[in-house]
């Protein structure tokens, strides 16, 4: 497995230059672009990293994940009264869909139906930060993960379209608490950060039937219902990589989150979890480098066989 | 003319109860339906009136023409720029179109359009509802005009749809000022009161080539150019009745503007303004009474022929 | 006049090659772009003309004008059941609005709206290209009008997305012929050819209350009533010209209806009709030398005066 | 697994009368409702039936996934250029996203792109319904399976909407036959019948890597590369049930394709494949008791443990 993730960052090297940083938040767009790291975590514990794996990014659209697999242990199917769970077929902010559908989004991933989560959650926790970062904080076991305030605040200010989202579904009923509170909240959250190697740990419950793996000796946590787990996974692999999801599907075939800081994680169902960043996306915002080294490594790797 | 109107006023009765009063304002939806007012100001001077023609009633949408020419008057035709002169095709808060052509609202009288004009006037006056107070008072003559603040605020507290607008346009870089300062001045210009007196005397510059007639002894201004005039005039026709612009210009023939106040003020150039108030409103969002009044209006007088 | 049409004609020379001529079907693709005719038919008899006044050219869209006005005197009011009298909002050939109402073309005058009127012409007449060149032929006086074979075949070669639409209707149960006989029809209607000073003395009848006027001893006939002509008047102001009607509106405020054989016809309600002929087109599908020449006929008549 | 199957059996009786036989197309309409059978196929060989599991019905859509894996095997990533693979996001015969994305279908599963595919074996074979009959005999053993003609002509006759798509796609270039001749082939091919015990069969090769399995002492044909074959599963995933993929994914995590006859075919990558067949539909167009089956089979069996 290291020989080919070693393999995999030689041949990723010619992509550099291909797409572009994230330019629409001005604190993202100083990230330096030429950059590779990746990791996987299989659920039996072991870990393989290579290159930047231990440098901290901008989690972005992967915390909607970690967002809505709270929302959906707070609340359960009630969530789905609020929220779809259907591709979108549209850009990740469009709001053409959101007036056909009369305010309700098509999916917890796509920037509307992420406000709705965040909603869910500004409504039970007094700090939505704490209550995400302490989640997160447990699954990677590193009590210092936290979000950045510089980019959270570059964020914010430049938010007009997602507040446009928040007062447009707030117009349909489906906002509880005032715009402005709930892009607070998801600005905050957006702008946590991890890197490549606690990515992939704090994945692995879905790769492991909703399980948590053991770590310094403690038992592994039910984080989430095998069978939810099992959901999950589904809805990654369908809605995980915004307008290009069925692309994503049909060329990796694994469920996947990405996110405009240029990280990607996968989910390989009963095996392992895979983390991979590269600041660079393509014009559906998704990570050029990153997309290639999914792909590679189903190529390379026969899960199977449990190479 | 005087019978004519009394004629209209006693068939318009058969249709009360036919449409129903704008609720979606709380402080709008208290308006008692059952009313019925008309007035017509002639070029000459000559005026007419029937029913409650001095009951003042909201403006709403109607101050969105008078907003207009005040943009006009200030930037001239870069405000085309911003905002375009085409029918709309849909709802007049539709998001759609506002998406499809990248934040420049089709027109300035659906309500995206009406945010930018209200923009514009918020850059280049410290006192929006003055200025457009202003021009209204030497307009009706009245100096006690002014505009209800009860009903703005309740048209504020449930601004969500047109905040969503106003930061979508933000989003594009169409909306100079907060949303927040453009949506407290749009509200509070929305909820300018007039009688249909006053309203047919306001607009009979669009009448008379630009120029407000004569009023105690005062020389009618020159209020806007001939051929300014002549061309507002042309978008009210095809704009004026949000998505039922058409329809109107079909039964009506003639340069229009409607409020979901239920009041109307029609436009026969170089003749006479009409103007028309009931609340009762239909499916689009337009006065019942008003439009038929309108219509029936259009049978009954030969403008040609002077009657 | 004549003094008028002159310097308009010389104004527009510097206009040549703004625009391109109509490549979509390959026989139009061939008329030589510098042309430029214009004519002037006053209700009381009078007629100018400048340049290439008396080339014939294919009417195209022109004849929507015709066989709508045909279709309305035949079913009357009726008619609105099948269609609606709304700006369209969209581009002439767009399928998502007829999509959205449900078969329901916005107007007649968008190609689905023609669509169903030549629908309408089909089943009533045998030949419909005969009743419509019938009447064509009476309000221009000349017996030899006809349709260009060769144009008409050349569109029905490449006639797929028109043959898209009337499918379309069809499932929605708005379209009562076969598609492919509709659209036989359809090209031969659009391939009709006439010079301006035919279109001005055709259309007259709109400037005329619904009279045609007298010619060689005859006395007009009453075509339409003066409150049906009224009407048409309004819809071509408010859907003549493609997605660009309320551009046209806002620069000449006449009721207009253009042609991608670069032909305009415009209505002066009681006062002329003009028509005028330069086959390159800007963006929109509309004439560029004959919407300047209208806009700047506007500025240069007083048709109050009667100059 | 015998006892499951009977289980889910009994339970998807009080489904009976939840949905509505499909009804676009007459002939089906006649298709007596409270009709269930299921039959599983493992790729070990073993087998097991339940229910109406011989009876033959309409495949419908489900021969999509047929041709669709025929022209991938005939053109390869080709193909790509003329159809997407992402989700529709919208319902199956929508014009909508076809106008957008100018002719060019999302995915090959909704009827746009099912035409598409449809044209190339058009182009390819001369006689369509042979060269796809001719691999179903093959995958399913049985050289009496064939198309329904009463069915077919009775799609035929009503394919209006799909005859509007076809020439729309034509319209843009993306359409090489003639549409009536693409409609014939397409039409016929929809009306093949099967048995689910057959569908099971026939779909197997894509549980097993792509190779059919051993039948009658002969060895199983390598299909499908087991690249391609994990690849088609993926698409199935994200865009097998029309506008309910995400649903059906989220709620059996597995590769499927529905039909408007009823049927459903599952696929369980590496274990088995699962059809199922009733004809009472929801309001997306997908078997009642269908889903449900499929949805409560992931919930009885552990594929993994092998049961």
């Amino acid at each position: 497995m290291q020989a080919i993730l070693q393999q995999i960052q030689s041949e990723a090297q010619s992509l550099f230059g291909k797409g572009q940083v994230a330019s629409y938040i001005p604190a993202l767009a100083q990230v330096p672009p030429r950059q590779f790291g990746m990791a996987v975590a299989r659920v039996d514990g072991r870990t393989y990293e290579v290159g930047a794996a231990h440098t901290p990014f901008s989690l972005q659209s992967i915390t909607k994940l970690f967002a809505f697999v709270l929302a959906l242990k707070l609340v359960g199917d009630e969530l789905w009264l609020r929220v779809g769970r259907e591709p979108s077929g549209a850009a990740f902010n469009s709001m053409v869909q959101l007036e056909t559908e009369k305010g309700i989004p098509r999916n917890p991933f796509i920037n509307a139906g992420a406000l709705v989560i965040t909603d869910i959650l500004t409504t039970r926790y007094a700090h939505l930060d704490i209550a995400l970062l302490g989640a997160l904080r447990r699954l990677t076991d590193d009590a210092n993960l936290s979000w950045n305030a510089r980019i959270a605040k570059s964020e914010r200010d430049t938010a007009h379209r997602n507040m446009a989202m928040a007062y447009f579904m707030k117009s349909y009923g489906n906002l509880v608490n005032p715009p402005e509170l709930v892009l607070d909240n998801y600005c905050r959250q957006c702008a946590i950060e991890m890197n490549c190697a606690q990515l992939a740990q704090a994945t692995l419950f879905l790769a492991n039937q909703g399980r948590d793996i053991s770590k310094d000796g403690h038992p592994g946590e039910q984080f989430l219902s095998a069978d939810a787990a099992r959901r999950v996974n589904a809805l990654l692999l369908t809605c995980g990589a915004y307008d290009a999801a069925g692309d994503f599907a049909y060329r990796t075939g694994l469920p996947i989150k990405t996110g405009v800081g240029g990280g990607i994680v996968a989910v390989v169902p009963g095996k392992a979890t895979v983390a991979v960043w590269a600041p660079e996306l393509d014009g559906k915002g998704n990570s050029v480098l990153g997309g290639f080294a999914l792909e590679r490594l189903g190529e390379l790797v026969d899960w199977e066989a449990g190479v």
